[in-house]
């Protein structure tokens, strides 16, 4: 007969290939500290319900602590024999304690226990990744304050369109990042519900106290039905999902950072410390930390799909597919936090070329806008006034010229409204000032932001 | 030169195939309403702001809103050359009312616009599915409310597990859905900010109230910053993600359907009115509703796809490629709309075979959980009673019995300690009403959550 | 009773929400001519064998050849009470022939019937892509003979590496546009056999000849197994797969002319008839085509996802939940079609700016690489030859110089191998030619590269 | 200054995490085995040419060989401060026969060496895939031989539907495997072509003998343009996009092997040696591999999407995020391969249940179709007959009859052309074997496919 914990009905060992293909343990032993915390907490809850004597809950307890202390400093020997973390644990405390041991797993099964776990995990990792949200918007904070007088053309369609201010840039970065970490925490509050009195799918005959256990983890409270709590894993789809949206933002600013780190942009200078060269060619200085952060964007959005892909269509209550959302949510918070943690080195460390900026805007076209709001000022349509900027590009562009560098005379044939004045609007610091509501790049405003910003994260510290 | 509303600075008329290739009119259309309600709000503060006289904008709001009827009306004629909804109005309004038409489009852009324009359409789609959450959350409270006295087995791997009460199941689902229509609501917080203000990228130098549009169209408050106001559309992949995630449990309600509805469970027997039949098998009754449910769970999440590798690595501010937002976004919400409907119609008229349960239950050795703590209770090591359960089912197997069918004789010869009070143990009733525990299917447990869960659709209604 | 095709055994007419949600011939209507064309080749055959009378198969043929002309024309009438495509032709084909229309059905169901239709859509659908694919190689074909002479660098990491000829860049594109086709193909030649006489599942008592129809359609052969026959998507699956894959190939091009039409590359001018405009930026030239190319690969590979997650663990043999295959397949088909015909509008108008691509290429020390090769080629080890190069570069970046224009001395600093003949390998003219492997920028190559492919358009034209 | 391999131009090391991020040896080392053999064959060919003296080559390969053996023994101490598994070979090799091993690096670079190197890996791992699928496919072809007399019905909409042979379904997943193995040569075809000589992005200035190279690593020809050879990664998309077809095949099988599993099919009873049980439920008797198997498709295709992500909108040609390219496709594979074996283990180890077939088969009016057909052959239209058949069940269903329950007074009450000859029509035997088209369940029909499968098979080992 097997010796597997399930092994009464069995004649037969499990084949080696099978064996290999359903153990967890090289991947879920990453749940060991949850796991012996989820099972200390469940423990003394037995005891004072009166399910297990002290002196076992206490015998229990000491040799989980142990067993904790020993993950922690890598010495627990993990047996892919075992299966998974559970196993592995639960055996090597009954190797050390004796028949103790064996009451731990009393009004509890694997599938509310690796619900449990899988909570706290994703927990603790969102509480770690805001963290790291919050250090690069530290770093976002401090090269906006620095960047106020760094100004440069705002793009559409990657077409110079109208001049901003570096911070105000950055900080349009530092927005994207606030929603993810709300989203985030908005997951960590839907997913704070303690699983453990489920059992294996319809709760236990032991009288257990659910409320206890569930405050002695840190859960808001228990779940409220046994079959969703262990046939459940939308917590972890909401969980990669905010982290899929995350790297798509991280993607974005990555990608401007390779377009900036470009000769033909050359907005950035990377630092050495966060740029590689080339085996070949001498000269190459690549932004592969950019590069490498914008890549596993499919990742994470990958492992996403991969755990849609695994839930769908499947019947309640737990389903040993749901093994596998191990593995790709392990790898999504890893791959955002480093992500996380490379751009604000990368951005710490990065030099900014003012000068470059500032000759992009010079021969953008970038005051066009002012033209027709100028005109749209002085009670011309404002579609009419367009049409007017339009052709004074269309004739710069035919002269090789600039707007400002136009006469007044000039000026005046496509529109006789022109007189001086026009000449101090095509000023692209004026230009920015005039744009002073609350969002947009007068330095006022993006003066606002960063102090709004470093409030926020010194609230949140 | 060309007639477009850009067209100042181009020779050449668009190509054929390019006009067809980027007019977006064809799907965009559906923002008409709230484009109106955008450009009425915006019209208003820009009079109240005086940079529009009150008489020009009395005209385009009484011109306005004509043309809101017209649309609603289906009157509309929606002209491809004028590429998008927002030209299209513009252009009516324009020729309705005259110049003044013109000066609608003073301080604002289209990329401005078209993100207030999706975010109050995403966020009237958000309130509709919660609506129709709330309504299946309804169907599915009756039939729980009706059903507490059907048991049938609880399944794990697909294999019977232990009993429940089939109200316990369907309260289940209600969970899941109660945590989508959670996930729907705080992207319908997040999102509801108003980009107006915003224009292009980079604000403008008309003196708007950006407050008093926000607070018009019923947003919270303006967005922070222009570049990301035009440049992100992470609020439509957070919806279209809790829209994934609740088809994927739609999906998984949709699978027991087809499960329940097969000659081999046959605990549930669809309506006419909700099923079809075949061609060329006339005996068949298929659960097709069901079976289309769970088809269109790839819809939505490739929608997802879609979303976020549109997104990808796009730099600041807003890229053309934007303009596909829309027909995933729209398809996914009136995907998820009409599956949570249809799913309701399937289960108020299906009817559960309360018999066919039984048989299940009765066949099932769902009772070996009960043995082993039955022997549990009575000091033997969990693992233990596990075991010897385990022979006893093997036993049964090889002899073709229950485990209510073995004598007691034949129990005690796998472990000394049973007597006669393991029979009323094998019941399930028993077996059920003795899992009290919070979230669990005892009968007082189940009917507490049906109404918390009446109490809260009361409260929402 | 219902009036359905399979009403036999149904009470109640099916709900209104449900008739709709389960209706396809607003979408499956595209398959009509296949349709029609599969009903011709069966019913002869069923003549052929006796199993229908001459005079039945002939009015059957006549019915359907009309119909075919009234479906070519716009003018059938699609009504979504009778579901589907199939439903909706032979309705109408009865109400006008008569009882004969009745026996067309003989010896085939839905199953197999909308099995072959998908496979004759989707070859069709392939030639026509393939034949796109032709065009646009056509194009850059053209596009490449004349642009030998444009040296542009080649880059990695978006940083500039060494010099190429813009014809080599050109050929890169028709490189991964010929392994696309290549894969289409592929699909077709695996998708092409027929499944009638597969029926609903089992096949059919009647005598058909399997092997005459699939001749009359032009398949290969009949399937091999029926269950499998109805079954199976996955020539659906592999045929999205390879046009995702194409998206990715042209959503490479896009994002290359983005790049090159931005103000900071210039490599590159779109023509009017290929770009749009700003409504609030008058100078804006946008280049809209291409970002919409970028932008719709999200959607094809949303698609595939869509198909994929679909057939995820679909029991066999057929599930009404393959219905959903049709739309994204359709739009997979229709957008990559649009893609490639834009692009090839887009590359054939588009003026490309030798002057820029020259003036990048002096700027880029993409001659590094020369040096280190130079070095090498006289004995020193190519790594230590590498770090020579690096450091010249650096200089040069402290002295604001290119590396043409250091002095012997200078170089004779960092390796006293350096001598005259130096300065003649870093012209990139000449950098070029030496580069003279198959598959290389040297101008034999490149012209020799569009003779091949010219050639093989010519062979396939 | 640093020491990496590119480190001439730069003054600083890589900040720690940078390293750790863009370290790549811990996943490429897997590429050891294809990279030692690409600088075998690039190194004799340096030699052949003169590029290096026949004494530094044999030197190189006999350094290489040696390495080789020490990383096919796991003795091989990779160095994460190398960056790569290139860098770790080089260096090793340099360090153990001195200066010569600098010269292995002429004419190549890490950016043709990777591209070879993955195109090595993948042939290989798509011809292991291929004998595999075959294997698969021997048992399904055993089993298949053993089981022509298991009836069971064929489903539809899992709806019992008509009766089929269980070979005749065994040789349907057969059918599905063959297409998959065709998708994997056919990729396999296409990626055959050797990158060597392409080096950075543009060839090299070397002589080199790219079809001697090409010849000697097994590839049918040399890439044809230097820029998409290290540019491209198609043949990676395409690869695990026919391992993403392939495993929805296996998660169809699987989904079908769970439900036969469970108490209400109980077609098949697995092994033993490939299930689990419960560590709370004594009795049950899980299919975990099955479980894992379905659960393991959406892994696989997560890594489709990943790739597919990462290469959307990438400009020519290499950029640092295609590194992220291996871990998907390494673990794509590795899954499908596990996937296989384990399926063709629980295959080939389980029992079918003839009796529960055979019951589940009198229950389910599957002879429906043949009262259609039987009265269809006697001139009935079609859907008249098909009417009539679906009223009969109806009466049944009512009466709790089957149909052969019927008399025939029962059934002329339906249709007057009912006789006696109906009765035999019902019989399930007699229903297949009058399916005797190609592809059908008759028997001569099953037989004939399973020795052409065995054919195709005895011709591939």
């Amino acid at each position: 007969m097997s010796d597997k914990a399930w092994g009464g009905r069995f004649d037969q060992e499990l084949d080696a290939l099978a064996a290999r293909f359903s153990a967890s343990v090289d991947f879920d032993q990453r749940l060991a500290d949850q796991d012996v915390r989820g099972s200390i907490a469940h423990v003394r809850m037995l005891a004072a319900r009166g399910v297990v004597s002290g002196a076992d809950a206490d015998a229990i307890v000491a040799g989980l602590s142990q067993l904790r202390e020993e993950i922690a400093a890598g010495e627990m020997p993990w047996d892919p024999a075992l299966e998974d973390v559970h196993m592995n644990i639960e055996t090597r405390l009954t190797a050390r304690i004796g028949e103790a041991g064996k009451r731990l797993h009393t009004g509890r099964s694997r599938n509310d226990q690796v619900a449990t776990d899988m909570r706290l995990w994703t927990r603790e990792a969102i509480d770690d990744t805001a963290r790291r949200i919050d250090r690069l918007l530290g770093v976002l904070a401090t090269r906006a304050a620095e960047s106020h007088d760094h100004l440069l053309p705002g793009y559409t369609h990657l077409q110079r369109a109208q001049p901003v201010r570096l911070s105000h840039h950055l900080l349009a970065w530092a927005e994207m990042l606030e929603r993810d970490r709300g989203r985030l925490l908005d997951a960590r509050a839907r997913l704070n519900e303690c699983p453990l009195g489920s059992a294996a799918l319809a709760g236990t005959t032991f009288p257990l106290d659910r409320d206890a256990t569930a405050a002695a983890l840190g859960f808001d409270r228990p779940t409220r039905n046994s079959l969703d709590a262990v046939g459940s894993r939308d917590f972890l789809l909401e969980a990669v999902g905010a982290l899929s949206i995350c790297a798509i933002h991280l993607s974005r600013v990555a990608e401007e950072l390779v377009l900036w780190s470009s000769q033909e942009f050359a907005f950035v200078e990377m630092s050495d410390a966060f740029t590689t060269g080339s085996s070949i060619m001498p000269q190459k200085k690549n932004p592969d930390m950019a590069e490498l952060v914008r890549g596993k964007t499919g990742r994470v959005v990958g492992h996403l799909v991969s755990l849609m892909m695994l839930m769908k269509a499947l019947p309640l209550a737990y389903n040993r597919d749901m093994q596998e959302d191990k593995p790709p949510v392990f790898d999504a918070f890893d791959t955002v936090r480093d992500s996380l943690d490379v751009l604000a080195g990368c951005l710490d460390s990065a030099r900014f070329d003012r000068a470059r900026m500032a000759e992009a805007l010079r021969r953008g076209f970038v005051e066009a806008t002012e033209v027709a709001d100028w005109l749209a000022e002085r009670g011309v349509p404002f579609r009419d006034a367009h049409h007017v900027s339009g052709r004074l590009v269309r004739r710069c562009v035919e002269a090789g010229k600039t707007l400002p560098e136009l006469t007044l005379d000039e000026l005046r044939e496509e529109h006789p409204s022109f007189d001086e004045s026009i000449f101090a609007a095509l000023d692209a610091e004026t230009a920015i000032e005039r744009r002073a509501l609350v969002g947009g790049p007068a330095k006022a405003q993006v003066e606002a932001q960063v102090a709004a910003l470093r409030a926020r994260l010194a609230e949140r510290a």
